[in-house]
C-alpha cells in the first residue's frame, strides 16, 4: 500500500518540531549527561523527542512509537513510528552540523518512509517507498562506483565495531584504499553519510552495532536514491540483523563489498579495535 | 612588533577570494584528482590558492609565499604567507562542511596571524599574536577540562599516524575515553576540529604528519583562544616536529596529555594502523 501523503506532512512536521528544539542547543553547553553505556545524551535528545511523540500521540494515537530516549510504545496498527532525535551526538556535542535526527515509518516490519534531518544546515533528505528520494525537494541520486578500488567509504568511528568484527571491516577497507591512508576512510558523520550516499557523494558506507532506531530510517532514502541497504550477508536488513549495516550507492558493487568482507587476510588477525 | 590592521585585512580578503572559488565547487563533481601519496586534490584547491597567491603578488610583492599546491615562493622580507587552500580536501569532496581554507602570517620563523575558514558554513576563526581569537567577529574561548578522563579529543583518522605513533595515541585514547568506545574520539573534521576547539567545544585535538601549512594558521587560533599548541614532548611547533601536533584547549591539562601519550602499556605493543 502506497505511504499516504498525511503520513509524509505529518513526518515533515515532526522533523520540524525536532529541529526547532535542537537547534538553541547547539553549541550550547547545557544538559549533556552519560548514559550507562558512556554514550552521551543531551536535553535536545530527550525533547526533542518528546516533541515528536507529542505529535505522534495526538494524531496517531495507534500507532507504536520506538525511540532512542523513550523506549517503546505498542500500537494496535501494525504501523510503527521509529525516531532518533539526534544520531552522532558527539558530533552534536562537539559542534559539529553533522549529525541527524532520524524518523521513520515501519509497517509490517518494513520502513516505508524514512527522513533524515540535518537541522542546522537544514538538509533534510525524505525516502517514501517507490518514490525518488528527494534532498530539500530536489530528487536524490546516488552516483555509478565502477570498481571497489578508488571507492569513498566512511564510517563514524573505527572503535564502533565489535572485536570479531574489525579483520572484515579493515578488509573492506584495504580493498577500497589500496591501503593508501590519505584514500582510507571518511570518518564521522553518522546518518548524515548515508544523506551524502544518497545523494552521490560518497560510495559506501559500513558500520556496526546500529539499532533498528539507526537504521530503519535510512534504508528509504537510500534505496529511493537507486542505493542499496543490506546486512554483511548481502540479506535485508532486519532488527535481528545485528546492527551490521551496508550501505552500497551502486548496486552492482554488492558482490565486490561482500566479497571484500568476507576476504579476511592473516595479517589481519591480530588487528583488534582499541 | 604588533600584527598590522592591513596584513589582518589583507588574510580576510585572501580568506574572501579562496571562499569565493571553493563554493562552487563544493558537492559538484568536477575536478577530483588523486597526488602522487593518493591524497586527493580538486581544481577548487588549485584554484584557491592561484586566487590567494594573485592578491599577494599584487600587494605584498616581496614575501614569501608556501602554498599546499604551488609549493614555496621565497620572499625578501623575512614575512611568509602559508596557504592550505582545502585542509580536508576528503570532507570537501565527500559533501561535508567541516573542511577549511588555512591562512597564516609567519614572521620570523612564527605564526602571528592565522584564519581557519569554513566557506560553506561561512564561519571564520581569526587568531592573531597578542589578540583574543573571534569566530565571526566574537570572541571564541576555550574550555575549562577538570580531567582528562571524559575529555572529548578529536582527530581526523587513525589511519595517518605513522607505525610507530598509534600506540601513543591509543594511549591518550585510552586515558581519555576509559576504554568506552562510546566516549571515544570523535573522528573526521582536520582543522575545522582546531576551531572548535578554539570554541570550547572539544579538549583536545591530537595528529601527526602534519606539515607547515597544515598547523601555521592553527596556532595563533587556538592560542589567542586560550589554549596550547604543541609537539607531542610539550616543545613549540616548528617546521622540524614532524607534525606532531597537539592542540590543549586547557593548558593546565598539558602534562597529563603529555604523560599519557608517554605511557605506552605493553597491550598496546602489537596495535597498528592498517
Amino acid at each position: 500500500m502506497p505511504v499516504r501523503p498525511a503520513d509524509i506532512q505529518l513526518a515533515h512536521r515532526l522533523a520540524d518540531a525536532a529541529g526547532a528544539v535542537i537547534r538553541p542547543y547547539f553549541r550550547s553547553a547545557a544538559g549533556v549527561r552519560l548514559k550507562d553505556d558512556k554514550s552521551p545524551v543531551t536535553l535536545a535528545d530527550i525533547e526533542a523527542e518528546a516533541a515528536m511523540r507529542r505529535i505522534l500521540d495526538a494524531e496517531r494515537s495507534g500507532d507504536g512509537i520506538v525511540g532512542e530516549e523513550y523506549g517503546e510504545k505498542p500500537g494496535v496498527t501494525g504501523r510503527r513510528w521509529v525516531l532518533d532525535p539526534i544520531d552522532g551526538t558527539r558530533s552534536f556535542t562537539a559542534g559539529r552540523a553533522i549529525f541527524g535526527t532520524l524518523i521513520a515509518l515501519v509497517e509490517d516490519g518494513w520502513p516505508v518512509l524514512g527522513i533524515i534531518d540535518q537541522p542546522v544546515q537544514r538538509e533534510r533528505w525524505v525516502g517514501v517507498a517507490g518514490r525518488a528520494t528527494e534532498l530539500n525537494g530536489a530528487p536524490a541520486r546516488t552516483r555509478a562506483c565502477a570498481a571497489l578500488e578508488g571507492a569513498t567509504i566512511a564510517t563514524t568511528s573505527p572503535h564502533l565495531f565489535a572485536d570479531g568484527d574489525v579483520p572484515h571491516y579493515l578488509s573492506l577497507v584495504a580493498a577500497v584504499s589500496g591501503n593508501a591512508p590519505r584514500q582510507g576512510p571518511v570518518y564521522g558523520g553518522d546518518c548524515y553519510n548515508y544523506g551524502l550516499l544518497a545523494s552521490g557523494h560518497l560510495d559506501l558506507v559500513c558500520e556496526s552495532g546500529l539499532q533498528l532506531y539507526d537504521f530503519a530510517a535510512l534504508v528509504p532514502v537510500v534505496e529511493g536514491a537507486g542505493g542499496r541497504m543490506c546486512d554483511w550477508n548481502g540479506d535485508p536488513l532486519t532488527a535481528q540483523s545485528a546492527g551490521h549495516v551496508l550501505a552500497i550507492g551502486d548496486p552492482a558493487r554488492t558482490d565486490d563489498v561482500l566479497e571484500a568482507l568476507r576476504n579476511v587476510a592473516h595479517d589481519h588477525d591480530h588487528a583488534h579495535d582499541h
